[in-house]
């Protein structure tokens, strides 16, 4: 019996898909940029099957490409060029394994949407904090193996912080037993750990158990004029210290790039012209403080005392929301309007300022009519260092200048101490950083902890981890 | 040359130690329970000098045993038995490298006191949350490598959620760069996560970047007399929907236990007689919401529907630290009225109370007249649930009774999903636990991890993970 006869005797006819039309939509990432075929595509509906399928595969040495939602950014989740790769994808194990109040806990399989776990965890009068764009669509599986981030970062932490136990099929087919609610144990290495933020290179997730907050009663926000990110970063300084974990969101975003997300977004409007804007969200629990009198007592100084040069505090949820909305439309802006050479860096905050200005002036120095378009979460030391090529041009015109940009971006994040993918991940797309940037005990050590788990290289091949 | 020779022409004469009498407090553990010799106590005072004494010690095959503060609680920083050990102190490394206010971060040696690493972010205007009792001699390199947790780790986390970088010494003496102040990288594996809470066996860590939170300005507290766990765990449900992360801290006590701490207190008393007892505190930032008007409005709440039978808040800053100091004598007191065999468990929230009187039934069953004593951090589902010999007698005296009911209360905590070493570790001392509780699949995961990054064995020998 070949593999895919196995694997359809293992999991069911409907569950193997071999004919090309039907793999398609598995096999593009997508942005569109990488489209490489798979044997097959297989839709196992439980962990048991997960199991089997990876044996099987082992079996006969073909490498497993696991898949969620394929909404990550860097092509983790589809294959490499090259032969004798199947699909794993984890859309039909979803269910709700169980919902805990008093431990405030969930435990979800891999397949379930990010935006379903953050409704289950409504209905419970509880919140799940990660949030992304692609929340309707990224499953939890893969929002754990690319440790997504997102917008609530500043107060919850990235999805490492919200995964208490996980589940996972390993390289050779064996279920590893990692589920568990506990808050704190010290029994041995935390297994989890590795395997979280792996993007599926060491190990299948096929299920998690995850934290609960309390649930938000109000939240209050505010759109403020800065000088500069200087500026910026004194206000986030000042609302930190104040608010502690009840600011959510700090946003900064230069002129240009928010008067595009304005452009793009339905009635869209700046409040007010400034070179440059922070967002700033305080979310309040249940008969806590007001959050909107917090956001006026420190926002009032501010602006006494010219740190801020203007400040708009959304007056009604509808007008949060409207806030909220030309930030998050920056990427549909610069899509719809050619494009821009993409990055995700981050750098230390006290660094963040020297970032920008260096961007600005390599650019001009080298790039010349260029536009930096530059915007992200300032509170976590994290910026999407966007470059949109010259008026009237698109990415097809610079095509060839695309890999230099990401080059010089890249090198100047990392000689500021930064990262030169922040929350992205590596999967195929990145992996020239790992290359270029990392040190050879940096990669020594990450393949030493790839052949101990997946000494054969059948887990997420040409991901991740550059081969020697 | 001999290694001794070698470590002191490369460390200086006198940063190896090879008299007993210097050796002594080296090779004894803090509780006094192990103590094995070592060939040489080392002391080197640089990263380099700790990178040049481990190329030297793997030359000659002799093991290394890291040492912080020397005050776990498992053996876990002292020879085993067996000869060709050296233990290496991280004592004379204990420089701050830098603070940085903007991004929140400080960045010091291994050797520094916890103590220290508070005082130096109080200096600055900053708070570093992790605290325990042996603060003031536990090194910051050995509260990473057991992943400390402490007394506030329900609103900001045990050690690893402060870490953001680590600097550490690999097996062959190579130095891994992994300092940095990001919140944000996912460049490749995280690697300071296999690190952290390894106990010194994966690498030897030799500084580290840590967290910085706002500073706290207020601090309430309350003692809720409650009629058992089932109804401390409902108080705890409706306060932290309340106070979400202000709520610091949520300590659970009998009156047995309380009691215990009362009495070995001086000036200490109950303030009121309950079965047993909740210790809550909650913290407020600089212009934040009153903190004992919070605790004040959801225990008003509490005692009118029945929940808390009575409540005493804290009048005073003294009066709170009088509060704190019943519950931190409770170990004490178990100290000077005979000891007691201690375990430190976790379940989830929702199994507590299943615990707890799964505990009570077999002790009365098993071993008649022994006294459970119970207390610890109800908030993360972890208890210390303290067996104490009978009236009149003392450890000595149940010595050979001590190993079995061990046995029975990890066993215990285990069926019910639980941890058998929720915050100490394993170290030596719970070695058998691992043995007995952790799946093969667990261990061949520690295992191959281990192999993976320290094959030859030398790195703390004997310790958190069976040798097969």
């Amino acid at each position: 019996m070949n593999l895919i006869e196995a694997l359809r005797a293992a999991l069911g006819e409907g569950a193997v898909l071999t004919n090309p039309s039907e793999r398609a939509a598995y096999e593009q990432d997508w942005r569109g940029l990488v489209n490489n075929p798979a044997l097959a595509v297989i839709l196992p509906k439980s962990t048991e099957q997960v199991s089997q399928a990876v044996r099987l595969c082992a079996a006969h040495s073909v490498r497993i490409v696991p898949q969620g939602g394929n909404t990550g950014l860097v092509a983790g989740a589809v294959p490499i060029e090259g032969a004798d790769q199947v699909i794993l994808s984890f859309s039909r194990l979803r269910a709700v394994r169980e919902i805990d109040v008093l431990a405030d806990t969930i435990t979800v399989e891999a397949g379930m949407t990010l935006a379903a776990v953050q409704q289950e965890a409504a209905n419970a009068n509880r919140f799940f904090p990660v949030s992304l764009g692609a929340e309707g669509t990224a499953e939890i599986g893969g929002v754990i193996s690319t440790n997504a981030g997102g917008l609530q970062v500043l107060s919850y932490g990235n999805m490492r912080a919200q995964v208490l136990g996980l589940e996972v099929v390993l390289a050779d087919g064996t279920l590893w037993h990692g589920l568990s609610g506990l808050r704190k144990d010290n029994t041995g290495y935390d297994l989890k750990q590795v395997f979280i933020g792996s993007e599926g290179t060491l190990g299948l997730i096929t299920a998690a158990t995850l934290r609960l907050h309390p649930p938000v009663a109000s939240r209050a926000s505010a759109l403020v004029g800065i000088e500069n990110l200087e500026q910026g970063l004194r206000i986030f300084s000042v609302m930190r210290h104040a608010a502690g974990p009840a600011l959510t969101l700090c946003e900064f975003c230069t002129h240009a790039a928010l008067a595009l997300g304005a452009a793009h977004t339905q009635g869209g409007r700046l409040p007010f012209a400034a070179p440059a804007y922070l967002l700033l969200e305080i979310s309040a629990l249940e008969g806590g403080r007001d959050p909107q009198e917090m956001l006026e007592t420190v926002l009032m100084k501010e602006l006494e005392e010219g740190r801020a040069l203007d400040a708009a505090i959304a007056q009604s949820e509808r007008e949060r929301l409207d806030f909220l909305a030309l930030r998050e439309n920056i990427s549909e802006g610069e899509l719809r309007e050619g494009g821009a050479v993409k990055h995700d860096i981050s750098v230390s905050l006290s660094r963040l300022a020297e970032l920008v200005s260096a961007v600005e002036t390599l650019v001009a120095r080298d790039y010349p009519g260029f536009r930096p378009n530059i915007f992200g979460h300032v509170g976590d030391g994290n910026l999407h260092v966007n470059i949109r090529p010259p008026e009237g041009q698109d990415m097809a015109a610079i095509a060839a200048r695309k890999a230099a940009i990401t080059t010089s971006i890249e090198t100047l994040a990392v000689s500021l101490q930064g990262s030169f993918s922040a929350e992205h991940g590596i999967g195929q797309l990145r992996l020239p950083g790992m290359v270029a940037h990392k040190s050879p005990t940096d990669l020594s050590l990450m393949r030493a902890i790839k052949h101990a788990l997946d000494p054969a290289g059948l887990l997420n091949p040409g991901k991740t981890v550059p081969e020697v």
